[in-house]
């Protein structure tokens, strides 16, 4: 211990909440957390008192490693300091900051890349917020993670909270907590977790372009740097059924399509490296448009229901059955979430209109004529691929039915429906290439008209990608297109 | 205006940052702003000098209505709503809750779906902050957002962010302030403004499944509830250079790799529609592996740098030289910023080890053998895939070189970039199809283990996906892969 640290002013560890730590004979202790129990050795009886304090009502780190240096000296000292970083890399001890006897903040490391350093506050420099860390209501406390930290501070006062918003504008310790209600070298203190915590990082040049809800996505939609349960957790199966593999079908009259023959197509077809090589985005559509055959042999061999099946399939706490229906393009877990919409303004044979493509049926449900939100959705189109708005013929729109995913998988559920986009894209431009058709993905649409366009609601269905097809028109140099 | 309504109660209008009102001849005004300039029609003497006053030092809203009202009557008042209407609609009003003269919180709208309405509190009912309002520090202020609100709100005063805390836990409001030193009235003023931006929006059960990063990142990487800049805006094109289309090749010695004959593939592979139906995950690897030349073939079929070229690019102001390098697959704005990394444990012809693919010269550049995070990676991967370490032949691991994509695209960039890994998973997954090999793309990796593995910057460059590669072995069923 450095001689500047007064006892009490170091902070207060406790184990995560439903962590637990037993005993396990005369010198070993068992800890238990999420289901899962590790053994580890520890032959130091002062040790053995500090980690059981630890377990049960907790204490303040200098007391504790005070004890441990009084019974069994420093090589005692240092076992302590192993069992604590053991702890910490685990994600399961936290370190509370005290105020008045009361929890002010708490960090608590959230992968086991966190590194804990004691910190000093240099009384002349700002310090400021980091715009990537961010406050919000979770489990009726308000916590504070940032996609640049390895750890999470609950803020367990409000007067914390207030602290931390005169942290948006850079400050000097000092002149922080100003006129808010906390003692000086209190908010020092507080300055100095957040520092460790992580959350008032400068900005680098490799963080300059990235965007708040970008990297926050990146970081929680991937492993690494969070605690989230990740991966098909199933963790609704208990409250929700499971989302049907299907939309119902709309009632009302509906338009049958063409149906390919798949055997002469696969006689026919060009091979797939000609169709690969060949394959590019073309913005250039003829003035002939397509038509409403080639719609229904392109949504065939796209988007059609090529299997449906039910199984009864485990889960982490036992099973459960689900309704399955696979298309001609890959999904995770075979969830299949997308749905097909077009947005018709010229086609031969068919309506200027909104459609919604039944991919069991293989039929399409008008939900509009010409309307203003369908005029929007071809307007966003038209800006998005950089062409006039009277050269569109088909805008396919792909939502995502999003519970079907999100009631399986944790974590990564809206990454893996833009995946499936993608590989939806792929197919649609090998499939449009295939047939001579104009395909050309988009990059953007607005995900609000959209759902108002087709009427639901936009937390279970809205619009996740745009893809315009067409006949092809002259030759199209769009140099720096897909 | 309601009776109960006493005068500088109401909120304080004023036109947002950067936004002008000027009088334009007798009876019309100009709304500039975003450097675009919209006029509209005014016939009314009295709604031209409030709107002046708005474009001007601002108002309360009951102030201006009562000048007009006295003035013009209710035909007037009636316009003058018509007006703020408009203004809010098209996101250029701030409402702000004043306390002893100075803004507590102002609202902002941020799509033209934002409506504003009058609100009482119910003093019985217990109010709280959904799980998905988040404050952060912007621009040196604090702002508190939802991607359930179509509003921003920001929080001026660290007495309001207190509030805002309180707000985790659900508390009536007569409860919420205390012992924050705010008068009960603001605080209860402020607690109806969260409640009119969104901010304590009951749970609906469409929303139960949605985690927080997915329904931020949705709601803020597509078009209609947001006000950010999307799309190609090359805002960085003045402070930044572009970033270059490849990683510069690394030092020392590469790997050739085989090159397969196109234009024999071109007359040999099978029919296009015979690949797709064909394709299936399969996860049961042969004992006997992949080989060098395989991976070799592959990775020219999937990844190799078709096409380089330099080209004056059109920005928003002006024109941008910038490199480019095509590959096999479609990529938004040939920008392509994915690499490929190869995990090995199985391959004849080539060392465990990882290895990077150098997709000009189509060589694997080595950059370790069996290390600890190469095992983690493995690791990781047979988890995913739900099968056993030994049976993993090659992991292929998709990094994004984040900076290609943001340089350029506003908003969307890290949507796109997930879009990009989705083409290539199906390109993959077609190959290796035509190849007869095994195909297997995964759900998720650890983004911090593979830049610490291959010694990039997390910011810069790391996993966005993951791909499995083998030979095939005997009968694969697994009944709810891709």
């Amino acid at each position: 211990m450095r001689e500047t640290t007064r006892v009490g002013d170091s902070y207060f560890l406790s184990l995560r909440e439903g962590a637990r730590l037993t005993p396990k004979g005369a010198d070993q202790m068992a800890l238990h957390f999420g289901g899962r129990t590790s053994t580890f050795r520890c032959e130091s009886s002062a040790n053995l008192q500090a980690l059981r304090q630890l377990g049960g009502e907790g204490g303040f780190e200098d007391r504790l490693a005070q004890q441990v240096l009084a019974a069994e000296g420093p090589e005692g000292l240092a076992s302590f300091y192993y069992y604590i970083g053991l702890l910490s890399q685990r994600c399961l001890l936290r370190r509370s900051l005290l105020a008045d006897d009361r929890p002010l903040a708490t960090l608590i490391p959230i992968s086991s890349s966190f590194k804990y350093a004691p910190q000093e506050l240099e009384p002349d420099r700002e310090y400021r917020l980091s715009r990537f860390a961010f406050m919000r209501a979770e489990d009726s406390e308000t916590t504070l993670e940032s996609p640049l930290s390895h750890a999470r501070v609950v803020l367990h006062d409000w007067r914390a909270t207030a602290l931390v918003h005169d942290l948006a504008r850079a400050c000097r310790p000092a002149d922080a907590s100003d006129p808010i209600p906390i003692p000086e070298d209190t908010a020092a203190r507080l300055i100095t977790l957040l520092l460790q915590a992580g959350m008032l990082t400068d900005e680098t040049p490799s963080l300059r372009s990235w965007e708040f809800h970008d990297l926050l996505f990146h970081s929680r939609s991937r492993l690494g740097r969070h605690d989230l349960p990740i991966g098909g957790t199933y963790r609704f199966v208990d409250e929700l059924p499971p989302p049907l593999a299907l939309k119902p079908a709309a009632s009302g009259d509906s338009i049958p399509l063409y149906r390919p023959d798949l055997e002469k197509l696969k006689r026919e077809d060009p091979p797939f490296a000609c169709v690969q090589d060949a394959r590019r985005s073309i913005r250039d559509f003829a003035a002939k448009p397509i038509t409403l055959r080639q719609v229904g042999e392109f949504l065939y061999r796209v988007g059609r229901v090529t299997e449906g099946f039910t199984s009864d399939v485990p889960t982490p706490g036992g099973s459960v059955v689900m309704d399955f229906a696979r298309r001609p393009y890959p999904s995770g877990g075979a969830v299949y979430e997308l749905e097909l919409y077009l947005a018709v303004r010229a086609c031969e044979g068919l309506e200027t209109g909104l459609y919604h493509y039944e991919p069991r049926t293989h039929r399409l449900e008008p939900i509009s004529g010409r309307t203003d939100d369908l005029d929007g959705l071809l307007s966003v189109a038209s800006v998005s691929a950089g062409i006039a708005g009277e050269q569109l013929q088909v805008l396919i729109v792909i939502t995502s039915r999003f519970q079907r995913v999100s009631w399986k998988y944790a974590a990564t559920a809206y990454a893996l429906t833009l995946k499936h986009v993608g590989v939806l894209y792929q197919t649609m431009y090998m499939v449009a290439t295939a047939m001579q058709l104009a395909p050309c993905g988009l990059g953007c649409g607005d995900a609000d008209l959209l759902a108002r366009a087709i009427g639901t609601d936009y937390y279970e269905e809205s619009s996740v990608g745009e893809f315009l097809l067409g006949s092809i028109g002259g030759s199209d140099e769009g140099s720096e297109g897909h």
